[in-house]
């Protein structure tokens, strides 16, 4: 009863919501089972917002939620912005465990993503 | 003689960059020759900019540049101003081709690394 909330800064840009809302997908295809749902939200100028995408989970029957920050570099957002929103949550839901984990920048597979990507369509070298 | 520069928007907080920083020197431990060297630039905010990175792979004695937007979505960053940086210092060395490639959010490993931080930590499910 694990759902998994992919949070991310959110776009002017629709098409770049929608590419994390596509990863979601991806993510909960992939993920066998471990995670009840896998869903998006946004920090800003996007929806769902992170206090909605929590209440989804909630209303789902989510007993536990993991949060990950879907972000490269934890400054202000990752630091501060995420975990105030999830805390009013937290607060709203205490039976609830809501785990933020640590950001997708500092997963030890980052370097190995940048190197595939470095690589791909090479023609020589 | 392939020389690779890791491209990322750059921070005000000085701790962002070194973690760019940081991962061109993991890519460069990783890399087993692939690449000649492996440097970070930044967009903005931060040194060296892009068009300085490229040179200083050009003054190494670059024959060939691969650029990865270390960035997760393709917004105007990747779609407009780096294409912009790098067509300035190609007009300047038309024979050494520096090439983008696409940026790092579009990687098929990206949900795999998304599911490895959403795991990671985890006491119970």
């Amino acid at each position: 009863m694990t759902h998994l909330l992919i949070v991310a800064h959110g776009s002017r840009r629709e098409a770049s919501n929608d590419e994390v809302r596509a990863l979601a997908r991806r993510v909960e295809a992939l993920q066998q089972g471990a995670f009840s749902s896998v869903r998006a939200a946004f920090l800003e100028l996007a929806e769902p917002s992170i206090p909605d995408g929590i209440q989804a989970c909630i209303d789902a029957g989510a007993r536990e939620i993991r949060v990950v920050p879907y972000f490269l570099s934890a400054g202000r957002h990752v630091s501060r912005d995420i975990p105030a929103e999830v805390a009013v949550k937290q607060r709203q839901y205490p039976d609830i465990p809501i785990h933020i984990t640590p950001w997708l920048g500092s997963a030890s597979g980052i370097s190995e993503l940048v190197l595939e990507i470095a690589q791909s369509d090479r023609r020589s070298s």
